[in-house]
């Protein structure tokens, strides 16, 4: 007799389709919390490299949660047994793991909500949606704090080789089109099961395993730490300490409400009340490119400067060097910067500065990634290779760099 | 020996990879003018059915002009000649054909700027670029004028069968997941021949010609006329009737500076100067949904309510009918709603409305799209399908609709 | 405590993995009656003009049955009760529908096992199995015959929208690389529903509807009937006949030892007895290839003729007409070849022959593709299409061809 | 007014389409030697394994020809100067390059034209066709040969990183569903360049190449050494040998006449006349399909039990050891072996014996491959990873074997 199902089903170029499973998940996508997220875009500024790149943490997260049900599907045909309700759960939580993310967050971070990790902003969001939705969260925030005591669920939301890495390294590939950055989850998710509590991957899971963090790496370099995302982010961190600096002073830029907020207070985690949450929900985007906008005509040379060169794309050079830059290195270039712009040296150091980034791979420290042998043994992945590739992706690679104007390129330092 | 070429390409899901030709396109592409179109999204509010539909006209520009160099291969490699400069105008002529369009132009045009059509900006930005860049775009305006001799190069950028259409159904079908729609743009291309000074497609491409009209029929019934992205723009186009409503009335509406322009003056292409163009060229996406987001709070009624409902997806609902609706049929919710809202009959049209939509995926009247037979007449394709299907195809298709609040929805009419 | 699956998974480039649900399944692939579909080609002679098309039989049966798993979660999702016993009995019969098929079927049925269909043939195979399987195949067979009172389960395995024509449409455009032919089989099943003991497809799905039938006709004229596809099996099909002409002459021709009885007995379904059906099981791809290659240096010039055809891929002519050719036309042809090849006229027939091709992509007369709409009546797929196509769709197209050596070309006929 | 190229297009599901660049290269696609790929599969018994990977040498050959074009292109957008006559002579080499293959060509090499390795009768077949050709293809042997000045074209047909490799990897992992073991031939061929007649890639490719080896390493051991294709291999040699040994010893086993030959018959480098070529040339997979079905019921009881595996897919079990078994360990299994099945311990040794694979994804001791940095210096790649990848990627990995019927499984060793 079946009835007809009307909604719940997301078109998604990468999975074909993404299933709602329950009314309680439409509702929390439905909220202005979660829909809140198709405004904020999940590879920041990279589209300034990949235009493909504007997809959204909207997206992301709901891809997150299809795999977990196929991650769910798999783990039961072996026999791992989970309840309803821990389905449920581990469905919310990966839903919700990043709703903590404001609009370009590493820039964010660094600069407005200083020190207030968005995964404690996520926990803010999902105990106040606890609220709202009257306890039906509650599992889902064990599970998250650690609190739940079968700990392969965490991993499966949180670990080196999680549903949210496995969406985001597929779709961020896929849109960028870095097409080697694509991981194969589908076959990882096969090769998952249970063991002693822990999440493993089946002995014959493990040339997926060392390509994954493989994709891993090389994302990271070629799109994440790209240098012009890697400039471009710099550059917008540079103009919100600029506004944050020149609020503080008292002049009003014009920019939306809820940013004006974050500008004018100082923003700890221990002050971050209903009232905060509830700004802080209301910033995407949108707010903070609007804003770079109309700062582009600002009187304030720093400020619109650099407001421009985001948004005509007309960046500041970056040079990547291996070894450390001293930081007398960088004098000439911010003096004669200085002279010609008619600005104090101090002012020179938001065009002029330079710094390192660094990766690994895989985390030695962290919790490892678990391999399960033949012999039903369990052994720490970097271990199970036969070669020296996993212990080499797990060394951490830093690199530096400096940033200045494009017209002093031909000075040489 | 063989210099590295430092810029100039760019990843592209779709084609792998696409190459900027030379010095002039790159600059071109790097003018804030068309730096702006990362900032339009191609298919406006579709998102809100289609999550991944987040690409923008920039990127689309790009894929056309992609396009267009395989064409010129395909075309040279059948022995049509096509010197450089030629070349280049059709390069230049396709990568800016979109440039005149505005943040949700369909809504745009039916409320804020109204009956100037997008190609007709699109040239005037052509014009304003060809001083900047002292002559070097006249020949690409001619062909996109129509006042250039070889006829097929026109055909090449605006037709039944162009570069355009060939890259947006792609990228639309690609980017929303609506696998059905994508369109075999390399196929058809390889079909491609010139004959008497016609853009033809050779007798064996018939198939693929008559799967890209299908395609494009499923895009617009699926995609552009899904009835949650026409929603949607119904709404919007409400919204910014009611700003500028509001707006001539004397009241000061928060948003963007070029934004505030366009809602206190009237705009015809006679009075599109200079000015008029630099402040169009600074609208996007951005100032349009940050508005949104301010307005949200607004004290007007209707402004706020309207905005909600884009902002958190929380839309009119609208059913299709296949009959047309009497005006009067909606009275009845209009009163209601008007009572229950303590607003005017005249205020509750705002949210109680009807209309109609229309397509066809072959215009019979237009420039038809040509198929040269292997005896090397030429012959409408319509002519030369084997079925009724392109006769079918080519058949206008009008669906009504009706808009109403939710909350009515058990209400018959 | 979940035990490591050990087998069980088939890698497909088009589905990313098979599963196979159970121990049944798994003995049944692994029987040499379905082992041998290994050795038999989807597509036939179709990698002359498409060298990827080299997919077999094999894999399409498993790519069946995983369409098939997906439909009966669809149809479990919206409550559509089906049994363990009754979905495995859908598995079985999918997997095995095409078990009947020989090598290059369409040849060989028109030439040594003349009037003997492949699904009769699969049911022969079925029952064997079913003895050896101890009577588990039972209901499968019911369901295969159409003796099951549950219609729609036969649906599912043969009408006009089965789980057979989803893959093999998705598999042979996947393979061939005619990308247009790709069906979107995901979105089919789940528009899939049940009504009243019928398949039904929900009315959102169909625009997919369409698509798949303009798919359905655009593979069989560009692929299924492509002109040199259709040309090597005319050929074969008069090598074939031409071999069992002379074994029943007497002559004794090098050839395996199941073909060799093949040619020597005629064989009709009634005496399709145990060894027949043996003997048949032995029969594939590797049979018929490796007798063309020996017969290529038989004495007789038709047999060696046309067997280098085949081989070199060194084909006769052949031309389409829409009209059809009177058989005198071809005397000239016939005059002229036997002459210069000092053979009969009748022999001349084995080198200059004509024909005709028809197909539909849609047939109205039989088991039609129902349509749910939204107030829950049921109408045929023709009625519910807002144009035309469906009805185009329906109608039968006829090509006429004529075949004859290419050192003949120039003469007109 | 240009002309509608008739031919000389091939659909290829990688790569969209391959131009036939002129009548030359047509002439020798078309030639029976060439014809003959079609029916030598590119991956051997590994089908057994990946269902869908039955792709042949034909279609690689064709796919290798492609890549050569883009990079042809590529290189000249460069500004590496490469004539015409050159150009064709890359592709009529790269088209030729492995035409000496024989049918699962290491099964053979072992068994029965042993010590003669393919590289050496593709050449035969160049200078064969190049006689048939009246000299056409002497370019493209000087390279192919090592004897051209211009080093670099040699590079692009044979090295660590040749059009052979980039197209192999791309297809069989395409073929075959095992998505990791894609590259990005697209990407790396963007990346070439040529520095003091050296082929080189830019530095910015070099994760491409990482990922590259990457995938090399993951196909070597997931798909060309699967334990399966490995097993499926041995038998096949053994059945190979044994064929040899009884034709030896008098016997005339069923087979098709080219491979009574080469089993008749100690066939070595020298000995290759144009005879041999030419019966060499008549063999592919069918002879030695179709032989070994014929064997299955042959009365040696090796023969037919072998065949028997390969034809039922129900092969020897294999099992994988880190380390060395000694020769003694197996005596147990052939002593119990010999006794139940009647055979003398010598003749076990086709049912239980060991071995060992090696493979090293990147070989320091050859050629390297070189990366040009940004100062214009070239380094091998291994010196230029940010990591100890490479140098891991070049260590070799031995693994050991040992296959014995399944029968035994249960006894310990």
């Amino acid at each position: 007799m079946s009835q007809i199902n009307k909604l719940k089903i997301f078109n998604d170029p990468i999975y074909g389709f993404i299933t709602i499973p329950n009314a309680l998940i439409y509702d929390l996508i439905q909220h202005p919390y979660f829909q809140r997220l198709r405004r904020i875009t999940q590879m920041g500024l990279s589209y300034l490299v990949y235009p493909g790149a504007n997809h959204t943490r909207f997206h992301h997260a709901l891809g997150c949660m299809h795999l977990m049900q196929k991650a769910v599907d798999v783990l039961r045909f072996k026999e791992v047994s989970i309840s309803e309700e821990e389905e449920n759960a581990l469905y919310i939580a990966i839903l919700l793991h990043d709703i903590g993310h404001g609009p370009f967050s590493h820039a964010m971070e660094k600069s407005i909500v200083e020190n207030v990790h968005h995964e404690e902003i996520s926990l803010l969001f999902m105990r106040q949606l606890n609220v709202e939705f009257k306890g039906k969260l509650s599992l889902a925030i064990k599970i998250f704090e650690g609190d739940y005591h079968r700990k392969f669920m965490l991993q499966l939301i949180s670990s080196q080789l999680d549903m949210d890495r496995m969406d985001y390294l597929k779709r961020d590939s896929f849109y960028s089109g870095v097409a080697e950055g694509n991981v194969n989850s589908e076959r990882l998710i096969q090769m998952m099961n249970v063991e002693d509590d822990f999440l493993v991957i089946e002995e014959k899971g493990i040339y997926s395993v060392e390509k994954f963090l493989m994709s891993r790496r090389l994302m990271y370099w070629q799109a994440y730490l790209h240098k012009t995302s890697l400039v471009g982010e710099l550059i917008l961190t540079k103009i919100l300490k600029r506004a944050k600096e020149l609020t503080l002073k008292g002049f009003i830029l014009p920019c939306s409400e809820p940013l004006q907020f974050f500008m004018q207070n100082k923003v700890i985690l221990e002050s971050f009340d209903t009232t905060t949450l509830d700004l802080f929900s209301q910033l995407d985007d949108f707010d903070i490119i609007s804003a770079l906008k109309s700062w582009q005509t600002h009187d304030d040379f720093i400020l619109s400067s650099l407001s421009k060169m985001i948004i005509n794309r007309d960046l500041l050079k970056i040079q990547l060097t291996s070894e450390k830059v001293a930081i007398d290195d960088l004098n000439p270039l911010k003096e004669r910067f200085a002279l010609e712009n008619d600005i104090s040296i101090a002012d020179a150091n938001y065009f002029i500065f330079k710094g390192k980034i660094k990766n690994q791979a895989y985390d030695k420290e962290a919790e490892p990634i678990r391999i399960l042998k033949k012999d039903r043994t369990v052994e720490d992945v970097i271990e199970s290779s036969d070669q020296l590739n996993l212990k080499s992706l797990s060394k951490s690679v830093t690199k530096y760099y400096i940033c200045f104007p494009k017209q002093l390129a031909e000075i040489h330092i």
